[in-house]
């Protein structure tokens, strides 16, 4: 099953491009709002269709979990129907939450051990086991199941790590097209924060002719500085005929970053936990609207965003919403965010074909990352 | 102001009309969503539209407490600009959340002193001070502030209970109707489990003009019998030209049981509560969601329901949601469950626009009305 994907317009390292996939095409640079359990906290299906989310993500960790993947299995289309979303979805491979969440973890050269976190049961997951999971939940994209470094790693970790993913990455290339995939199976590059670490990773896969390859190990809470020297030695060492996706990633400037050194897709829980933490992206910065000085503010949230919770609230009721627990202020909140998000990527692919993306970088990046101090 | 209000038909005591207000028409028999904190929990104001819901109602007691009436007067039309809903709205008086809610609470003449739920603070309530709210919340229709007879009750508390609500009705009328009034003040009858206090209520109450008459001191724990009991003996001595509206209430079999006695207008929290708790209504009861033996069904959750929750999702996806705590699982509940409450409303104006209400309430009366046992 071959991915067949368009470059449709290139600026620098930049690209705009389209992903065609079982489910539906994805515009590139895309960002994919991350479904943990069948679901975009907070979202249904059809608003994230007038958002403009073309793909989103699912967490196999998760679902493995709860509800099983024999269960989503039952529903026509596997995760599509279950969650009633028609578009494409990628599934990550479990690793990263593996490694993130799970307790009592023993890793052996077969797969990992660990407790489940929902009722402390032990769970094995084999990169099989993981590909059999995401067969199941037929994904447009899977991913690789890989063992995912840890920040700070020596080399010797790092190295063992990452040897330990190609060969996973190999087992799971294997099996997930032993016979008819449901969709595309992306390699993972690791190897932490050496440079020659990541290159020996990116050979190792490129014996496979993985439809598109991902950049793992980042966003792990490694200094900004060091994420792009990765990026910079590794992206141009990377084929162009496949898209590349930077796994977690991240504020809005550390996409632009990233989509100017060439990188084509993105996920990240940021715009939705933000959300429901009350911090919301505008283009001024990121307001906090707990803050008390919103008590009285008849505006909207933003004035320069053309999202449905810019359209009919003010920050007064958004704040109230808030301060009351109400479901409803989380949901607006989402849809700002998410909107946020995915109007970036829409900005970002209209500068990439009209040439003008260094402009757009250069407004992106004076946007304030950390929030607004409240107006005194 | 005169509030219009046509009776387009009848069957028996039972009517099917038509109030018009200042926000626009409601369809009586009408059931309004109740939106404690300004907002319908779980729903967007799109979303009730979507549905059919005419009229929400607004907790009077909740919203001066937070965010404070004068922050919902900041925004064009009160509470409707402040909750992004054009259409009608009814605010309660908060006597009953008083009577419900709120500590170390002192009565006088005067009114009521009671410790803020919210922040322990101090606060007084007085007919007049309600007025003031709800008249600053713009709400089409305001309640009368009344002292909530609790149950049971003696002949004598209820006498005096009553008694002093129709004082407090008294101001009430006179400082809501002082100047331009920005909608209409019911009035509300009491009296407790008393048909001769009932009576008098209503006697006293009929001394000014209310567009619409209230029935109050029910839905509070008494059994089913001796509600309809006071509804047998009071609802035939109520005015026909204006709405009456039976506060509180409740099952769908009770809303049918006093539509057939002539009540017009109804509020409960049921159906969004009992989302929140995964009950959900359908047409041969109601179901637990929560139990295991929805587990692996990918069917919809009633066959015969044209919501868009059912037909979208299986109950296998409702469960997950639930289960993992979900926001999307209350609002995927809440959905159906105001669907099944206004599509009830629905099919009882047709029925009486047809004469068949006799029929359709045999049918509703015969649905379990406790939940059903899961299937073994």
């Amino acid at each position: 099953m071959t991915l067949r994907f368009e470059v449709l317009h290139t600026e620098g390292a930049a690209r705009c491009g389209r992903v065609h996939l079982p489910h539906g095409a994805v515009d590139t640079p895309a960002f994919m709002p991350v479904g943990t359990y069948g679901t975009v906290k907070g979202m249904a299906p059809e608003e994230l269709e007038a958002l403009g989310a073309q793909i989103v993500l699912g967490n196999t960790f998760h679902l493995a979990l709860r509800p099983g993947a024999e269960i989503v299995a039952l529903h026509e289309h596997g995760l599509h129907g279950f969650m009633g979303w028609q578009r494409p979805i990628l599934t990550d491979s479990g690793g990263f939450q593996v490694f993130s969440l799970a307790t009592m973890r023993k890793i052996s050269e077969e797969g990992v051990c660990f407790r489940s976190p929902v009722d402390g049961a032990e769970v094995h997951m084999s990169p099989e086991d993981s590909m059999d999971v995401q067969r199941a939940l037929q994904s447009d994209i899977a991913m690789a199941f890989d063992d995912c470094t840890a920040f700070p790693a020596t080399e010797l970790q790092a190295r063992a790590s990452m040897e330990r993913s190609m060969r996973w990455a190999e087992r799971g290339y294997a099996h997930y097209y032993r016979d008819s995939p449901p969709g595309h199976l992306f390699g993972i590059v690791q190897g932490g924060m050496y440079a020659a670490l990541r290159a020996a990773s990116l050979e190792a896969l490129l014996r496979r002719p993985w439809p598109g390859l991902a950049i793992g190990g980042l966003a792990v809470g490694e200094p900004e500085e060091q994420r792009l020297q990765v990026l910079e030695h590794l992206l141009p060492l990377m084929p162009t005929d496949r898209p590349r996706y930077l796994m977690g990633v991240g504020y809005p400037q550390d996409i632009v970053a990233a989509v100017l050194r060439g990188v084509d897709m993105f996920d990240c829980v940021m715009p939705t936990r933000h959300a429901r933490n009350g911090h919301l992206f505008t283009s001024s910065g990121i307001i906090n609207i707990r803050n008390a000085c919103y008590q009285r503010d008849v505006g909207p949230l933003d004035p320069y965003c053309a999202c449905s919770t810019c359209q009919r609230y003010s920050r007064a009721y958004l704040r109230h919403l808030d301060r009351c627990g109400e479901i409803l202020g989380v949901r607006l909140g989402t849809v700002h965010n998410l909107h946020f998000y995915l109007d970036l990527m829409r900005q970002i692919r209209a500068a990439i074909a009209t040439g003008t993306l260094a402009a757009l970088a250069t407004r992106i990046m004076a946007i304030p990352r950390r929030s607004l101090a409240p107006v005194a």
